[in-house]
């Protein structure tokens, strides 16, 4: 039995994002050897292409073989040892999940929570730093795919300096869509997902290393508690001695290339503020749907418009209308959200005025069937004036 | 900068093997979200398709998200308690690396050593079980891919049975090219690898837990120390519930389900045939030039074929002539085995008279060009013999 064809499903949720064609084609290509020589030179083109979005130096810079969780994983069982202080900012599923995984490796978890929805308050982690001395590592949600919320960095850049502390920050569902910065901005340990901002197909998760996480990582007693992500080995594997460690996701690695490649052809700058646009546009129209963001606009998403669920509106009908009526697919709310949120993500191929104006269509069409009142042709209108501008 | 063409080349190495069009395609279609209706059916059928290719009813058998490593840190992490002690056969890398990982977990590692080439003597493992009073695990390595040997599975699982142990075997360079039968065999806990026999591009890690295993799981005191491989969760997504874990590799197994029905579609039986045939072939045209096997013919694997670098020839000068005059790769030995020995594999779709024939004749060639005599003709007539039979 053949595979059958997918429905061209426009994927308007938190992840995975549309998938360029290019991608596609390249994931479709012949499978070399995972030591063959030009295998090699394409994993060095992509390392290479990682460091331009990371926008970073750091030599230590790959796509761990598993999705963004992966990469999480990656980060804190080479860094963090049993023991450790380790502060995590805890605002949504993610910082959650990182807390969780963080205790996993032994550390002494403190936790820092804020409110759904909104960043955490650096004053909140400062207090935290000094009541709890010694604390090694901050871990940090940029873009809190369960909120929509975007974390401002600077400040607890300052904080972890100062307190001597790494900062680890999650970049999943920013990194290529909005201005993730790693050197600039003095991040030590960053990681990300395939699947979001840079639209590539899930199954890799990039990761950087600075300097001081590094020194962090020569400097254990104890082994890495994961073989399979002990960065002494794929630091061998992905380093010039090219040593055997596991078979790297060939396939993959075609699609991450051909992804990012599409990333350094647009720019940076250009992407970054297409995803502003696209959003802003999306905000615009779903307000004049009587549909409001869940995040204050300093604070807003670019990659992922969290909004709440018009009162008597059923999250599940709406969605289900729209996945089937109109083969678009946008995200429900997690924990405390469920039912009362949507996610709707304008990532990477995805983060296109064409999808922001068939999104607001459908959803508005299946709104009126559903009994709310509104109009799209207003939402319409109100998107338009944002192009326009 | 488009992703240049990857050249054509045919992959007679220790895996990944060729990829088959239909899976390639299967690839490069359309990405569907990871909770969508229709993915979800996709990864119903892909787990009952690997149930067919183990040979179980097993509900807990599906694809973890990552490479062979990876289905190798599941197992062990899931099942293995610091402080459990724990009985692996080495006599091999893929041994040595299960007693790592298994470690890494916190266990007493009590390893059975055994010569690179040779099964693991059910008697010394006896031995050692009998030494070592409360071994809870016994694994092993059913196709040592570093050396070429097959593993006799009944008499340990015999073992494991006298001594209550659980029973785990690799199966990475066996599941789909030779018979693993889980069921049959009454294995507990079985993983592989998508880029051996399943010939499928590498990135998932097919795994199968048994009634015993997953009483061992359900009655830990700890808690699994990754997070990303967790059995609760994994089971959560892959199960009934479709509880969000982390966003499953879709196209990888868009290809994963592809393969599998390939498989389905050729028959267990035809395919076990298929491999043994081809292995047969080229050993037999091997000898014809001079070149002899390293593992006796009993314990040989059908699907990765060691063999002996004849003396004065240079391993790497042959591998890197096939390679560039031939496109063709073949792999080398590693640890005891390196510049010694040639490891040829023959899997999945890679596994076929022309692709034996192809190589003999390249490597007569190679092999004349740098002074080394033999006679290719003889090689093709010794191969062509077998497939007479």
């Amino acid at each position: 039995m053949k595979l059958e064809k997918p429905q061209d499903v426009l994927l308007l949720g938190p992840g995975p994002s549309p998938v360029h064609p290019r991608i596609l084609e390249a994931m479709g290509q012949h499978t070399l050897g995972h030591l063959d020589p030009d295998f090699l030179t394409i994993t060095d083109q992509t390392c290479a292409l990682l460091r331009f979005v990371f926008e970073t130096e750091n030599q230590i810079t790959f796509p761990v073989s598993g999705t963004g969780s992966a990469g999480m994983e990656a980060a804190l069982v080479n860094i963090v040892e049993p023991g450790d202080k380790v502060l995590i900012g805890v605002n949504g599923v993610f910082g959650q999940r990182m807390a969780d995984v963080a205790s996993r490796c032994g550390a002494e978890v403190v936790e820092v929570e804020g409110e759904w929805g909104k960043p955490i308050d650096p004053e909140a982690l400062e207090k935290k730093l000094s009541a709890h001395n010694g604390v090694q590592l901050i871990g940090l949600v940029h873009a809190e795919t369960s909120t929509g919320a975007q974390q401002p960095l600077e400040p607890v850049v300052e904080l972890a300096r100062r307190h001597d502390a790494l900062l680890l920050v999650d970049t999943v569902t920013s990194l290529g869509g909005l201005p993730v910065a790693v050197d600039r901005r003095d991040l030590d340990l960053v990681y990300s997902g395939n699947q979001k901002c840079l639209g590539a197909p899930p199954g890799l998760a990039p990761i950087t290393f600075g300097e001081r996480a590094l020194r962090k990582f020569r400097n254990r007693k104890s082994k890495v508690q994961s073989w399979y992500l002990d960065l002494s080995f794929l630091t061998r594997y992905w380093g010039e001695e090219r040593f055997y460690h596991h078979t790297a996701p060939i396939n993959m690695i075609y699609a991450l290339f051909e992804a990012l490649s599409l990333i350094k052809e647009e720019g940076l700058d250009d992407r970054f503020a297409r995803h502003k646009k696209n959003s802003r546009a999306l905000i615009s129209g779903l307000e004049a749907l009587g549909i409001k963001p869940v995040v204050a606009e300093e604070h807003r998403l670019a990659s992922l418009n969290a909004v709440r669920i018009p009162e008597n509106v059923d999250d599940q009908q709406v969605r289900s209308r729209l996945r089937r009526d109109h083969l678009i697919e946008i995200g429900g709310g997690l924990g405390p959200f469920k039912g009362k949120v949507w996610r709707i993500g304008l990532m990477g191929h995805g983060s296109r005025r064409e999808n922001v104006e068939r999104l607001l269509k459908a959803l508005a069409l299946t709104l009126n069937e559903l009994g709310y009142s509104c109009s799209g042709e207003e939402a319409f209108a109100e998107a338009g004036k944002v192009y326009q501008a």
